[in-house]
């Protein structure tokens, strides 16, 4: 039987398991993408690791996030991160190049290749025909240490593409509707593959457009084939050598069948405050708008920008608009100016901004409280506008562009002109757009520049035998990794700096535990944390795992564990545990000693575990941990698991 | 005897007094200029006046310094002056626009006017041929509602440019030679006229970046001649008929004397932390430079961003540097791109910010902990860039070019290539620059738009006749306004806020202070202060007269009050007093009762006061109020003070 493009890609690449949808598969990564908020921890950790050079065929890491420099900190991480990837073997883009995903997809993206990156987005280089996939930090550095990605083998959903798009429809609106019809959750577990006459008639960015945000339908990542049209992409990028075809054979099938007939879309927005919450625009027509806002990974191309200064060329905007213009790239940027649609942005009251991810992540262009901003970003999550009360809808630069004119929600046919028709100028290549990698032995040489605000990972020891440790906290149930450790603008900040951000760890929860913990680790060599049931849950933030390691945590035992803080806790090296008996739980009391032996055994030759409290009673816990997750946790987490490896090797 | 500009202004505008060194003389103001950060304040004190209309030929609101909208509170803020500006007949320009200075120059500048600025740059319109000066935002507010603004009239100034620039030289060579012949403190009391053959060499923009940091030499303001240059300017703006000759008569004479033979000069450069702290790049030459910066309105023209433009193009700027490009405003944006100037600066590794202020006053582009920055801005004080540790040098456009190239300090006259010529263009005339002022009868159906940040001030009672309040605090010598009411990120944001901001009064103090007086305002209706030598000095922020007032401060008894801070507390309706004898300082302790009784007809009887403490002891203290200020006093501060007027005008 013909394979689909998935199906092919993960073939290719597949170093353990078999292609049956559920099960664990382990995949050979080509390339890794990391971004500056991602980024230092992974570099971090590459350090901790012991990496001399990264394993891949491609590394890369974007600065785009934190680009507003109102102190020391982020250009500081800025110089860290340059001066981590030349030590590393990394391709470093500097802070002014642009947002990851557009940049990645015009310099090193590559059909038929693995792409995994630390940023959700990172689907979008489905568009070039590669199988790119988002994950978390610790996960990119073992790939970039060469180590195989585990995923468990999601669905293939056929989304075939028939027809040809109206007028003042786009490729945002093909994914638009793909939410409108299955929500945010429609993709869970699937990898969404776009096949069909249809694609023949979408651009390779128009493909990123799609293949960007079928994040938001929390998919496993999305494909299109490598055809024509991936040629001409790379081939104007000067990279014509890089284009291989890939397209689905022609008896492939797909666990799962879906048909949009393109010419029958109309444009669409999703309003507040989720990108599933799509409506026709005509729907919403006519609420007053305050800001319009156009850029981001979900609307990165030179097209996405051009369509909407053809459309405001030599008129005003509404009086009271921002139209805030957001390049996704120094090459589109660089495009848009040398064909003078920059000017048409800026001469009818365009606001120009840097380079980079900017207010699609919070940083910079809140709208004003209650206001409606219409946004070509992918995201309208509440409040990730950075205004607690905001009201952001999600559109294509047609949409955005037509509201900026009328002031109001508009459905852009209702302008009073043609559509407007773009040619896509020979890009741009930038001088100095990506820096190379240094040779290993020039590598060697560099120091990593470490401003006062980033500190190293500092070394963990391995598991011991026996533990006798102090309970440092018991808490109830659905406690979430924000109550072990924020995010947000107060805490984020010290990202890079473990020792400075694990003061802020369970202090929703408990404000001296900071200072207990430290005094146990002093005193006692670490304590434990008793947990009720869904312990963990939320954000898969690795800080809320490392953080309480390095302040001597050493054992979660709770009713149950949240899938992802599970797996992050052996990944630092914490054992997880939960009761056997549920009732034990009210058999523990912060304070107690705990005591646990001959661990090293036990782990390994039982999922049981005895622990002794206060020298008494003895209580039964489990683990669920699988092998490979028993040897992670013997060395102490996977910073130590690798660096072994490293020196066996 | 003839007359030099200055003098001609003067007389022009001149309502009282004389021009005698040292008198007060009050000038008729024609124009007013705000900008976001102090212009919220300027507008809640207009609607607190009752003010209908501006009663000036021009004023313009200008959002410039608070662009980055991490949450609603600047968006607000942006609302609020909009409406406001709206409301009282003002020329609004939005975000996005650019810089007050050069969009002031560009768009209503006027020779022969006055222009009152709550922007200490104000001075940057002496390029015009117009009296232009910096004050604080009550002043502006006081002048848009018609009243004069009151200075000593300075000494002028004359300096007498001749000859002509070098190669590689250019107009902020001239202003940065001025500081390194007299500092930072050398134009204090002074205005700074500029005459001479070197003069029509400059052009109109080239007079900008010379008037605009005169404000660096502390000069009262700066002042041009209005000839063919500034005709030649206003003409390209479409504004010729706003142009009239104003030139110093063949016979003037000036109080000082000076002379800058221009074809003598050379690259100068500022060294960390002090504008005066001016010697020759050469001297420099070679330190390894991290960030070059280009914009603000120390080198705000078409011609300051084309010449770094033209240097850099088709080449790749040094590994590690960052070259900021900040365009100054729309139109220069626009030029920018219509010449492809910004395509050279982008594809060199530009790195592109939104026009406005931005890093010129901390508000992004901070460099990295320690590192050099080659700023063409007009102050390097220590941590404006927003770093604490910063190493900030100001230089021209040619010399940051330079930098960017090499990666270090470097006279560009080292460069290996001709200096490249830049002929300005046509200037585009944007659509949207400038909202004009609507009709009176529309301003007055305006609602002014106030966010959750925004409160509007409350009313303020007038003096009353017997005061019988206790001591709420008790402080030392020296006590700035920053320990009355700090600035700063964590305090400003409130600008707009006075129930807020005031929360943080005296905090550095006394932490009980904002409850303790709280309390006292409700059940003592008031408090009063007791200051050491010195009280009040530094910045001359009004909030730090207008919080405690509000938290119910009706009196001060020092030793002796700051010169800034003693005109601010009459004008918000604090009574500032200073003890007869110095030692009855330790006499009044935290908690005494003081009474003072006939107040109103003793503070315009005498200068002399007598306070009971306690009910027993008087002690004598006196104040230095003008009749202008006893009247404001009286009325309890200038709010009620022009609200009056208003009213039986």
């Amino acid at each position: 039987m013909g394979m689909n493009v998935t199906q092919k890609l993960i073939s290719d690449h597949l170093v353990s398991g078999e292609m049956k949808q559920g099960e664990e598969i382990g995949l050979k990564i080509d390339q890794t993408l990391t971004q500056d908020a991602t980024g230092t921890l992974v570099m971090l950790e590459l350090e901790a690791m012991g990496i001399d050079q990264v394993k891949t065929e491609v590394s890369a890491q974007y600065v785009d996030h934190n680009l507003i420099q109102e102190d020391h900190k982020n250009p500081d991480d800025h110089l860290f991160l340059q001066s981590a990837t030349q030590r590393f073997g990394i391709h470093f883009s500097k802070a002014g190049n642009g947002v990851s995903h557009p940049v990645h997809m015009q310099r090193l993206g590559k059909p038929g290749k693995t792409l995994l990156g630390s940023d959700s987005h990172t689907c979008a280089a489905g568009s070039l025909g590669m199988l790119a996939i988002g994950a978390g930090g610790m996960e990119v550095a073992l790939a970039a240490a060469g180590k195989p990605f585990y995923v468990k083998m999601p669905q293939v959903w056929g989304v075939k593409l028939t027809s040809d798009l109206p007028d003042w429809v786009s490729a945002k609106d093909v994914i638009l509707e793909l939410l409108r019809r299955h929500d945010v959750k429609g993709g869970s577990n699937k990898i969404i593959e776009y096949y069909g006459p249809g694609v023949k008639k979408l651009s390779a960015m128009d493909r990123h457009v799609i293949a960007n945000m079928g994040a938001e339908l929390g998919a496993t990542t999305s494909v299109f084939p490598s055809d024509e049209k991936v040629k001409d992409f790379l081939t104007a990028e000067k990279r014509g050598d890089d284009w291989t075809a890939l397209e689905a054979d022609a008896d492939a099938t797909y666990d799962i069948d879906e048909e949009i007939n393109m010419s029958e879309l109309e444009p669409l927005i999703a309003k507040p405050s989720s990108p599933g919450n799509v409506v026709p625009v005509r729907e919403v027509a006519g609420e007053p708008v305050y800001q319009t806002y156009i850029g981001s990974s979900a609307n990165p191309g030179y097209r996405d920008f051009a369509i909407v200064a053809q459309i405001v060329k030599g008129r005003t905007i509404a009086e009271g608009v921002s139209l805030d213009v957001n390049p996704s790239s120094r090459q589109t940027l660089s495009d848009l100016i040398k064909t003078e649609n920059l000017f048409h942005l800026i001469d009818a009251g365009g606001r120009l901004h840097q380079a980079g991810c900017n207010g699609c992540i919070g940083m910079g262009q809140a709208p004003a409280s209650g206001r409606n901003s219409l946004r070509t970003v992918p995201r309208n999550f509440p409040g990730r506008s950075g205004t607690r009360e905001d009201s952001v809808f999600l559109c294509s630069p047609e949409v955005a562009a037509a509201a900026a004119l009328t002031g109001k929600i508009t459905d852009p046919r209702d302008l009073d002109m043609d559509y407007p028709t773009v040619d896509t100028p020979e890009p741009t290549i930038n001088n100095d757009l990506l820096d190379e990698p240094l040779p290993l032995e020039q590598a060697r040489q560099v120091t990593i520049e470490k401003g006062p605000n980033i500190a190293s990972i500092p070394d963990f020891d391995s598991l011991p035998d026996e533990l006798e440790i102090p309970v440092g906290l018991k808490v109830g149930d659905n406690i979430s990794t924000d109550e072990i450790l924020a995010g947000g603008g107060r805490v984020l900040p010290y990202r890079s700096n473990l020792p400075e951000i694990s003061k802020f760890t369970f202090e929703k929860v408990d404000e001296s535990y900071y200072d207990r913990a430290m005094e146990l680790k002093e005193k006692e060599g670490g304590h434990a944390v008793i947990g009720g049931s869904n312990y963990g849950q939320g954000s898969s933030r690795e800080h809320a795992a490392l953080a309480p390691r390095f302040l001597g945590l050493r054992v979660v035992i709770a009713k149950d564990i949240a899938r992802i803080h599970w797996q992050n806790l052996p990944n630092f090296g914490v054992l997880p545990l939960t009761f056997v008996n549920e009732a034990d739980h009210d058999k523990i009391q912060h304070g107690d000693v705990l005591k646990l032996t001959n661990l090293r055994e036990s782990i390994q030759q039982s999922n049981k575990i005895n622990v002794e409290v206060n020298g008494k009673e003895t209580i039964q816990t489990q683990h669920a941990l699988s092998d490979r997750q028993i040897e992670i946790m013997l060395e102490g987490g996977l910073i130590n698991w690798v660096k072994k490896g490293e020196v066996t090797n």
